[in-house]
């Protein structure tokens, strides 16, 4: 089954968490003018610890083939360089619910608790996100594998 | 007074809080081995919700004439554009106490809850900031005037 993605864009991607992105409607000029803060574009949700990590993403073929979720606590994944990447997201754990979009370099998402996500798709080289999650006791992973894999059509 | 600033390292800016980095020491290999996680480089600090923003700084004048800190929780700093940048630090809010850390493109900060610092200061252009900080009830900002501007030298 193909999965065609689609353009990255705060409405489209409302069931499924935010967009982090430049956002004019949420400017706020700080630091005597010199600094545009883009204030509140997500809220962390975590029962526990809220952490900073960078993921490094490789190429890896276009599939999904299983899906996870965290129900503990929202993730974020902000891109470091300016390449355009996947979030692959589903409102239930079925290849047929999937959607795929497309993000530019300058946006990155945060998938809300418990959202059914792909890992990391990075499209055509290795690519660093600044991720923010949380951290501490309980199960905070569940996965769904799928018995055939999606192809994706970037 | 002149500031020279120094390289940003993990031991220099302990005082202070976490450097945002790749650092093999903290590498874990997760998605089945296709993104290599570097797990937990800071932990947020907040009384209250964490939230998401960009910042996106302006050129100015590279002096410190003021401090600020935000006792009630934690502000990191993560370039998303490979320029350097510029931290500036002080134990206590005190000019002779400043500290000014150089910090490489692919280099974000954590400020620890209640560490002095200068606000946002980009070297040769615009450059946008994934921050991550605090949102709740409550006074989250103290600031201090210097009666000089100290003059920073990158």
């Amino acid at each position: 089954m193909i999965l065609q993605a689609e353009p990255l864009t705060p409405d489209a991607f409302a069931p499924f968490g935010e967009v982090l992105a430049v956002d004019p409607a949420k400017a706020v000029e700080i630091n005597a003018g010199f600094t545009t803060r883009y204030h509140s574009l997500a809220t962390v949700e975590s029962d526990a610890d809220v952490i900073l990590s960078i993921f490094r993403g490789r190429v890896r073929p276009l599939e999904a083939a299983m899906l996870e979720r965290h129900p503990l606590g929202s993730q974020a994944f902000m891109p470091l360089s300016a390449r355009p990447w996947l979030a692959v997201v589903a409102g239930r754990p079925d290849a047929k619910a999937c959607r795929a979009f497309l993000c530019r370099g300058d946006q990155g998402v945060n998938y809300r608790s418990g959202v059914w996500h792909h890992p990391l798709l990075v499209l055509d080289r290795e690519q660093d996100f600044l991720v923010v999650d949380r951290a501490g006791p309980g199960e905070n992973l569940e996965e769904h594998f799928f018995a055939n894999p999606l192809i994706i059509h970037s």
